[in-house]
């Protein structure tokens, strides 16, 4: 088989080269080192039999026509954090070039159905604080008016800065025609957590990414000298936070999902005084919907029973919510059934971070993606890494993928 | 009997209505409206037989000479926080000038003993974060360099503000000389806290002003994704900071003190991420030193257990710390007498919060403290209140108290 893993590897540290620094990788969106990624991105792909072309939006394609108009998409990202890490997003896009490479040699240039790689534009949203920004648009999910209004924290505008690379934000809405056809996306990606690692596994089948309940959630209780109030006394609002940090736990462990304090701060936040006002965000993810719904049920009742117990209130705030985004069932099992043939063992697991696969499954395209194992759980930092011998089975796991994703399209009704 | 406590409850309020505005109390020290007090206490001190001055740091003192060189002490502090309350450290002033009045009156001028009233510079500390200062001057516990590194929130050091109202910050030691002789110390305050409200009580004899430990108690854990990080698989530094926030209460139960986390903070900070380092600080009082050092001892050991319970650690830093200081026993039996005599009951109780008492203790002049009930246990804020019925008795309590301590001050050996 004309599949050269190896070839990934060279790109990825290639690109490595080209734009990170000893502080990591610096591709940021619409940036000057991100622009040359994707003129790296380009010239490899000028050797295939693809046409190029950036969107309205400012994502990057290469189609590869095929003997039906039936398109199944391969899909990652070059953008990166500020010192991020040297697979996360590129990866899935350079992986996808040595997939192409095979594809094009193995039907000399026109496969059974039309094949795209696209580079989504500032997956990360680093810069303006919106992540996914180019496959929302890409999948009809993106509010212009809003993203008007973001700014870089040196008072740049969103705006400006993609006009800076040949979009037009108004025009954005219009790569939504990109993804019309499109009978299959697939995406790999470094899993960025511990779960492969903590089993042993090379390779995952992801079912979907989860959804998210953010809120804050906020104690209310009275100030008081911390040298004349007696303890009981006091209405410490930052005992029943603490009380609240426990219980997220039993609350995660019944539903099988994760919760996470990730911010306190206290009022006044002097050491002489009790605190009177505890305000904590409260992160809940779970990959189906009522039990995601349950678990945020659960904490505002443990909230307010602290609360009570302790002589404080408890308030609640909306952050964000997005539902849970279930991959294609029957692409799941071919995820699963390529990580087999390559690892000899197969797992599906759920993801906890969003990724571009999940605005375009939402935008109706039968989606799945694959995870391979990330050393120590780390990623967006340059210490984030994988195995060698597990980057060449992510490669090789996509390409099997490939293969099976296109029977599939050509098995669909109306082929 | 002559004493008119009444007029000391005018006082208080005519000097509410010179210094005070909507937002409470603005004798901030070494202010013009600070001085304005000064001299409203000035103008009703002309009346009675006293010699008056500022000492070299500040403080006022009233001198009415006696039969003894003996020196009996009554103090207190004009100077408030700034939206203080009516009764903060002036109750003392001016229930000391009442006492003055009625002592004067009895003896003809010339007491058994000289009695010494003293207006204390800066008890607050609010403006240039130093409390206590001129009874700590005048009580040997002053460090001139570190004074003078002092500045308020406009830039304006400490030294400058004393040289405007007369005072040169090098000579402040030399107050020293004023307790010289001092053979007691009475100060009467408003309690500042709840406690005897809640027993329904108006006045009490204080111990001693309680012991300090002061410190942060940092809990370094791991920084992890909230969507990727399972929940067995984490470190979570506000777990662990979580659980120490209820222990502090058995450990307060346990020795009979108190303990407060007053402060709370949180690294990286981020909704999305697991809390990799939590600061908190931790203010323990006690007033017997062994127990407030179990207590501190305690607090220590049961963080480094909730951090290795959760795969953190724990760390430790000093922010300060004072020695309980006790009154002087024979002192304190006097002030329970006088306050049983006149509301009935009595009581005994610690002070949490520190007052120039300390400092005159701590100097070796025999002091004892009486409270008078605040309500809602709330001070530094103008709603800071005492029924005028606990004023009346709080004064004639004072008053009380004086006579037992001259007596006291007469039987002492080569008196």
């Amino acid at each position: 088989m004309p599949l050269h893993p190896q070839r990934t590897i060279d790109d990825l540290k290639a690109l490595r080269e080209l734009t990170g620094d000893e502080q990591g990788a610096q591709r940021v969106a619409f940036t000057d080192t991100w622009l040359a990624a994707r003129a790296f991105l380009k010239e490899r792909l000028d050797a295939l039999p693809v046409e190029q072309r950036q969107d309205a939006a400012g994502n990057w394609w290469a189609t590869m026509p095929g003997d039906s108009e039936r398109v199944l998409v391969i899909g990652g990202h070059l953008d990166s954090v500020p010192n991020g890490g040297w697979l996360d997003g590129c990866l899935n896009v350079l992986a996808g070039v040595e997939v192409l490479r095979r594809i094009s040699e193995q039907y000399g240039g026109r496969p059974p159905v039309t094949l795209k790689l696209v580079d989504w534009a500032d997956e990360e949203g680093a810069r303006f604080g919106r992540s996914l920004y180019g496959s929302s648009a890409a999948g009809g999910n993106i509010d212009i008016a809003e993203m008007r209004k973001l700014r870089d924290k040196d008072g740049v505008g969103l705006e400006d800065a993609l006009a800076r690379v040949g979009v037009t934000l108004a025009d954005a809405p219009q790569a939504r025609k990109e993804l019309e056809g499109a009978a299959a996306y697939l995406e790999l990606h470094i899993e960025q957590g511990p779960v492969l690692e903590g089993l042993g596994l090379p390779l995952g089948a992801v079912l979907g990414t989860v959804g998210v309940e953010r809120h804050t959630v906020t104690f209310h209780g009275q100030a008081a000298h911390s040298g004349s109030t007696p303890m009981n006394l006091r209405r410490d609002a930052f005992r029943a936070a603490g009380q609240l940090a426990q219980e997220i736990y039993t609350i995660a462990e019944r539903h099988g999902g994760v919760c996470t304090i990730g911010r306190c701060t206290t009022l006044p936040g002097i050491v002489t005084s009790v605190v009177e006002t505890c305000e904590l965000t409260l992160d809940q993810r779970h990959l189906d919907a009522g039990k995601l719904a349950a678990m945020w049920q659960d904490a505002q009742d443990a909230a307010r029973r602290f609360a009570e117990e302790g002589g404080c209130t408890a308030s609640f705030g909306d952050l964000w919510y997005i539902e849970p985004i279930p991959f294609h069932p029957e692409l799941i099992d071919a995820a699963e059934a390529s990580v087999r043939e390559v690892s000899g063992t197969a797992h599906r697991l759920p993801s906890g971070p969003l990724h571009d696969a999940a605005e375009v499954a939402r935008s109706g395209v039968p989606t799945v993606m694959l995870f391979v194992q990330s050393l120590r759980g780390i990623s967006h930092n340059r210490i984030e890494d994988t195995l060698e011998e597990h980057l060449v089975q992510s490669v090789e796991a996509l390409d099997r993928l490939t293969d099976r994703a296109i029977a599939w399209v050509l098995a669909q009704p109306g082929a």
